[in-house]
């Protein structure tokens, strides 16, 4: 798409760092780092986000992830990795291209946990759980 | 593993919330939400993280999160889903079964960024890039 800034990054018209490549998918740095490491992997072919990417090119994409964690915790020595996925405005998707967050964690890191655990009522979780395949 | 929560929960001695069931996974809902419609995905085999689990299950748990992510949009309302897959404490692994979190996203919802997305140093992110495959 033209106006995709990850189809232009990926067509190489837009400049990135780039830190793999195949024939499905790129793995570039993201300029904004969350932290040392912080990765993102996009699929060549367009696609919005979970819903619309193809199952193969969502199963590369998981694979190639922990390829980039693999190297992560080897060659940055990071002691964790989280993996991030956005899909929808209301969820932090800011480009409208399927990528993955590969963030490498480290002890002390300053990122905090996106809510507050606590126990929900099992009732209602129970409610939504039946909620989630009736149609 | 007889001391991981996560096994006992897919050999039914602990007892959860099924959404999901199939011969490799198993989708629960998270007792301790943080969102309405919060699910996990656990292969069925134990696999520590994203480094232990066999290719065959982290591309299942990858297809079946997206099934779950489809009906939180389409049965919750969901207005958005967050993907997320935590490795090592470093990263807020607290169970040591590998695991994926659906969150629903919900506009407004209380939910925050893990962190302050700012420009990084370029010069810096070219050294890590270089890093990331040397050895």
């Amino acid at each position: 798409m033209d106006d995709c800034i990850f189809c232009r990054i990926v067509a190489g018209e837009l400049p990135s760092i780039r830190i793999h490549e195949d024939e499905r998918s790129i793995v570039i740095m993201d300029i904004n780092p969350a932290t040392r490491g912080h990765a993102l992997v996009i699929p060549r072919a367009h696609a919005r986000d979970i819903q619309a990417i193809s199952d193969e090119d969502l199963a590369h994409c998981a694979l190639v992830s922990r390829d980039i964690a693999d190297r992560a915790l080897a060659a940055l020595g990071a002691d964790g990795v989280t993996i991030m996925q956005s899909n929808g405005a209301a969820a932090w998707q800011t480009v409208f291209h399927y990528h993955v967050h590969v963030i490498p964690r480290y002890d002390g890191d300053p990122l905090v946990l996106p809510w507050r655990p606590a126990p929900g009522d099992l009732a209602e979780i129970q409610d939504i759980s039946s909620a989630y395949f009736q149609d």
